[in-house]
């Protein structure tokens, strides 16, 4: 059988690393709904969003037509330092689980950022510097998005000041080092040195802060220093635009052996990588040409798809961004304590929120211990040590699998594996010794806190 | 120029992952010098060996003659999970030191264990599994090599059981929590689970422990529990022996564009990963058929070839191990307390002591103040938080580059990039801090540690 043949990792050569992203957008009938203007309900255009973001990447945000993007010379380059990313055939782990399916995984661990982050930091920086920018601001939460900008901007020569949530801040002290060592400044985040940071430490005393903070108090900054820009990990359409090299990466490698997926599965936060994932999937299913079964997993501790409502949102807690149509818990929403990684932030990604809600894309929530336990399978058997983030696809994947094997179904099953674990090992520390929980937001909660949706849109 | 064809990463394929190891020894004119029992002062034979190492691999330590051995099967497979390893072409680097060196590193850092051990570790795993035993005992320092062995027992299904030295147990439990998700015991040597490490906390009340210490412990659990052996991830021919994929793969990619360095440069603690990258070089060097510098780079702080003697040794503190002929600081030498990272063994490995001792080789040492510059700068070009111990090669590199720069040689550099720095955060910071210091033992200390040199020999 040709079957035979696929190797366990299957690498394209650098000249097949995409010299284009695919704009799904383009392909889809109901378009994501602009972003507004909180003040006057009224769509931003390009010279509303100037003050906040660089010229080149507003036009991408805004742009819902154009289904090609020609990705500029130097950012080609600097792909070339850690792209192609492998496709694993997880055989080891096929193994293990007895199944008939066949799975496979995209790779984006193996850069020092640690994640897939760095495909669309390095792009945010370049325009920025071609802009003539001095630097830029931008919020992290885990930390992955602001390694992967300090990365980037160290590359770039541009200055990087990144607001990290304090909780993150106080609990990872070494990702903070690996930005310092790029050079960024960080700082954590509600602070003293902002207006709203200000604010948000006198309303509430004591907070350990929330993504949502953090990116009021970036944005303040970017807004009133000149020569700075705001840049965003996620979310934004811009930043699944960037993300899409992993798909087209993905579908690239499975098309040189003749595999198609039935399955295609990612872990969900603000939806940077499942976006980049499926989108050139997404995009033969939106033009009827292929079906794909195409599932989000997010926590069962902030469940935005499974749990939230489809409405116009405050991007962040201070209120200082364009609102944004999403699936969303409300901004004020913040995860329980006791949720380990990222996949924290209130809202998710417009597209995949429209998607979502027009039946192309399924959605489910899983509880942390599960995905330690599918982390700790896959990595005693497949040699990787997954981020908690990634470890959601894993859950659902392992999942599938053993459906297949149940039924006898040789089902094509391929997630996206965001990243490494290396800086989460306090929470692995708290599964190795039985002491994780899982908690699930009360309905009563969620509605409190969807009671602070703006009455806009 | 063909030249401008050279990708920034050249990958093998799978196919050409090598399926023998080439015994550097056998093109040895001077061998190197045989393992002594401690008590007669003779040469260990197969039988003496049997109760600490596995059978198969004795047969490899002892082995001079044979030039190449048959990778197993089913090591050839774990291979594939994380192998070929990628060899990358410098070009960010090269740009920013404005050098016309060509510069190029193998970088092993791929994989969850985050270093080169594993190429190591799971062969030993594997022979240990096919000699059916329970478990493997070992020790490990900064952490590399114990988490190598957790990942490739895991595999393998084996028990593994980790001596820590205590002073990096208590730093750096996230490596432990790495090695406990791979399902491995972890315990902070000396302890009081063993008659040698009762002594030496009786004798050194408070003692942080080395390698030394918690090598003794772990043979004397090996050899005291019944299915158990020891096995080492430095310093020992069979270990030179596995490592030799990293040369072979480098050698063949370089072949590949018909590219000859003119330098070849690696960090050296025990041994492994120079030996392992140079072997092949090296026999091309011993048989007479090319010539190429070859440069061992060690910390000023623990600088075994530098200031080292050439003499039998005790291998660890407890002295219940083989003696052998190697360059070392005597068995009771710990670098200083401010020295991070690894590469913190007394002795060197014996095949390149004897290598180094016939001129074949060249030795520097660096402070570790230096070593972190050139991580840093080296970070924010290439992309890679280098291990510290990698970035001894790096620093080297760099100045090589430099020479380089000022003669106007295009000369090809080639370096061992042997891990990433993620668990090194803690030293990053002091460095980020500049509150790193340099350490370098004075002539008087490094006297009063070869007075503990056995009389053998």
């Amino acid at each position: 059988m040709a079957e035979e043949k696929i190797p366990y990792k299957i690498y394209l050569s650098e000249d097949e690393i995409p010299k284009q992203w695919y704009n799904v957008r383009s392909d889809m009938k109901t378009k994501p709904a602009p972003l507004l203007n909180p003040g006057t309900g009224q769509p931003m255009g390009y010279e509303d969003l100037r003050p906040v973001f660089c010229d080149e990447l507003i036009k991408q945000e805004l742009d819902n037509d154009t289904p090609y993007i020609d990705i500029p010379q130097e950012i080609q380059d600097f792909y070339k330092m850690y792209r192609p990313a492998p496709l694993v055939r997880a055989y080891c782990l096929e193994k293990a689980l007895g199944t008939p399916a066949k799975i496979y995984y995209k790779f984006e661990g193996n850069n020092t950022s640690g994640s897939h982050k760095l495909n669309s930091a390095i792009v945010q920086a370049y325009y920025a510097k071609q802009q003539g920018l001095k630097g830029v601001t931008t919020e992290t939460g885990a930390g992955q998005w602001g390694t992967a900008l300090s990365m980037a901007c160290a590359y770039m020569g541009l200055d990087c000041k990144v607001y990290m949530v304090k909780v993150s801040y106080e609990q990872k002290p070494f990702r903070r080092e690996v930005m310092r060592t790029y050079g960024a400044t960080v700082t954590p985040s509600p602070s003293m040195d902002t207006e709203v940071g200000r604010k948000i430490n006198e309303a509430h005393p004591g907070t350990t802060g929330s993504l949502g903070c953090a990116i009021s108090e970036a944005v303040e900054v970017a807004t009133h220093n000149e020569g700075y820009r705001y840049v965003l990990g996620s979310v934004l359409n811009q930043v699944l635009l960037h993300q899409t090299v992993i798909g087209l990466e993905a579908k690239a490698a499975l098309d040189k052996y003749n595999v198609v997926p039935d399955i295609i599965i990612g872990c969900a936060g603000g939806g940077s990588n499942l976006g980049g994932l499926i989108s050139p999937f997404m995009g033969e299913k939106l033009r009827g040409e292929r079906d794909y079964r195409i599932i989000a997993v997010e926590p069962a501790s902030c469940p935005s798809f499974t749990r939230g409502v489809y409405a116009y949102d405050f991007c962040d807690t201070g209120m200082v961004c364009p609102l944004a149509k999403m699936y969303t818990l409300g901004s004020n929403f913040i995860p329980s304590a006791n949720h380990a990684g990222g996949l924290r932030y209130h809202g998710m990604s417009p597209i995949l929120s429209q998607l979502y809600d027009d039946g192309y894309l399924e959605a489910v929530s899983v509880e942390q211990t599960s995905v330690f336990e599918a982390a700790q399978r896959f990595a005693r058997v497949e040699g990787i040590l997954p981020a908690p983030e990634s470890s959601h696809a894993i859950k659902v994947a392992i999942d599938e699998a053993l459906k297949c094997k149940e039924t006898g179904e040789e089902k094509t099953i391929l997630f996206g594996l965001t990243g490494t674990g290396y800086f989460d090992m306090v929470a692995y520390g708290k599964f190795n010794d039985g002491e994780m929980n899982d908690y699930i937001p009360t309905d009563e909660e969620l509605q409190k806190s969807f009671a602070t949706l703006p009455k806009i849109g």
